[in-house]
């Protein structure tokens, strides 16, 4: 178990991946490209250089930023590479700054990578943290914007070479809409940086030591596997959370809109939850788990679906009929369920009126 | 008959009005809010200077602009009246620069109001001329792109507050996508303006003399009814078009698709053309028409709807079922038929891969 994280090397990469696939929550994208790519840039004799969150000086100056669009398409359409460092130095010119550090605006999937990619090209440290502590599919549903951090200017890099700075928006919704649009119109995926944000604002706002969290869950998932075993208790056990079901897919609708993955599964329980009907919503990461049509877990609480046989978890865009399934549910970090947090990222956020959000594992 | 226009006055709005109506063919929105709102700015005491295109100082730094959206949305959303200044502004403040002067991105339809009302909000001139002499769907099928203004950054403001700025891309038709894509976000209605243009480029580049060819053409119109005289004659006489059909529509096919009003109508001639079989294609404009299935009249030539009795302009939103119409092929200007522009213009430019370009009236 790493302590305090203050580099990240080649070493640290493939843990790192599976602790941010898993904090996906089946979202979140793909981080396998950046993986490759952060190891690239360390074969450089390039660094990654880790802060972490409570060391950070008051006065830094911090940007967001990640890849955004659909993971459908980050599937198959590989980033040229540099989106997120072009965003980046596009907001430094915005605003005539120097940005001091960067910060994930979710650990969850590709975007564990992206901030340690433009880290590492642009000579920046990385802060071990981030705006989420899992993937969410709209931006606005980050502990910068829902701790009172306006997020325009924003600006967006493709890999084609077109730039856009959304320098205001009446909010940040609006911020999020439109920068929505602009993806769709740049092939469905780009690079995002923010508005900077000071040092002391980052420390009270971010999800802490989720680089450290996605790594270490990483490495106990990796030695669960060399010494056979159970990579699924490990994972629960390393993130306190508890297993909703073991069952098989036995219908699955997925459609998308909007740039969005919207669809649910329907499951049927195996072993000691022979019996159990299931159903997970999904819009991107999954939303919503139900058993026999009951709300048992529901955002900003982790659903992590893994595949039953290895431990290792499958994103929305894998989903198939017929597959057998772990579920697990994870409880989200505090930040992500005060009030404020649950009128952005609670269930209504996503359209389920109905569904109040009571915390995993209350009775 | 105006020679050289020097300022416009209230008494000349009506006449503009329907000139760039008339030029519109049958696209680029209605122009009626825009001249209400340049009515108020001069009834503050504000002014609508023109520049003749002629005397336009080489090194004067001129900005084009206009509105971007769906014209259905135009009939029904009424801009809050600033979008185009803001983006103007936009333009300055992104490139450190004053500007000196404002031209119309098109003559045709609503964006012939929109520097007007700018130019009397910021107190700068208009030039008399514009970047299609007509109104086209996309941006870059104006005279700046196709003869090697690089149109980037663009700036858009919407009437929320909202701006972005589009501050790169690999070429014009990039910038059209993606403005294209945040107008929706946007609302499908907001100003744009792009990179400033010396003054001796758009003295090679504007079709000249647009705005007294829209006031004399509107006055004609107007005089042409103050004396029962017939106002499609006129026109006819005063653009030296020709008279393509009188015609009944009998069918009419219209959707809109990616913001563009997209579509055809069938025509029944009468009078001498009874007997005589028509259809016009559209998309925002009327693009082709052809009589007994050839192709006689075809973009960038412009294609003029009229109500066959009163000869007003009818743009494609008000098409309806059994209208009766004057249809008349009026000749774009020389610079439009280049080979040049042809690429960007004529009918391939439109997905008509079949149709090969003959200037109107040649045999």
């Amino acid at each position: 178990m790493v302590e305090v994280l203050r580099e990240v090397t080649d070493a640290d990469l493939d843990a790192i991946e599976i602790g941010a696939a898993i904090l996906g929550t089946g979202g979140g994208g793909n981080p396998y490209i950046g993986k490759l790519r952060c190891r690239e840039e360390l074969k450089k004799g390039r660094r990654i250089p880790v802060i972490p969150l409570d060391e950070l000086p008051d006065d830094a100056l911090v940007v967001s930023l990640g890849g955004i669009g659909a993971p459908v398409v980050g599937v198959e359409k590989i980033e040229e590479g540099e989106e997120c460092l072009r965003a980046l130095r596009a907001i430094e010119k915005e605003l005539d700054v120097t940005v001091d550090a960067l910060i994930s605006v979710e650990i969850g999937g590709a975007n564990s990578m992206e901030p340690m990619l433009t880290a590492a090209q642009a000579g920046l440290p990385v802060v071990d943290g981030d705006g989420m502590g899992r993937a969410f599919p709209e931006m606005q549903m980050c502990t910068w914007s829902i701790y009172g951090h306006r997020e325009a200017p924003g600006a967006m890099a493709d890999e084609k070479g077109s730039i856009v700075v959304i320098r205001d928006t009446p909010d940040d919704l609006w911020l999020e809409r439109i920068a929505r649009s602009v993806v769709v119109a740049m092939g469905a995926a780009a690079g995002l940086a923010t508005q900077p944000m000071r040092g002391d604002f980052v420390k009270r706002a971010a999800i802490p030591n989720t680089i450290t969290q996605a790594l270490n869950l990483g490495r106990a998932v990796l030695e669960a596997h060399e010494t056979n075993a159970d990579p699924i208790q490990t994972i629960i056990a390393h993130e306190k959370g508890c297993l909703l079901m073991t069952a098989k897919i036995v219908d699955l609708e997925r459609h998308l809109k909007g740039g969005f993955a919207i669809g649910h599964l329907s499951l049927e329980g195996f072993g000691a939850f022979a019996g159990d009907r299931g159903r997970i919503d999904l819009q991107n990461e999954f939303l919503i788990f139900r058993r026999n049509d009951v709300v048992e877990v529901c955002v900003p609480d982790l659903i992590v679906v893994l595949d039953s046989d290895t431990g290792l978890p499958i994103t929305t865009e894998m989903l198939r009929y017929g597959q057998r399934i772990a579920v697990l549910g994870l409880p989200a970090h505090a930040l992500m369920k005060t009030p404020a947090a649950l009128n952005v990222v609670g269930p209504a956020a996503f359209g389920y009126d109905d569904i109040m959000y009571k915390p995993m594992g209350d009775a």
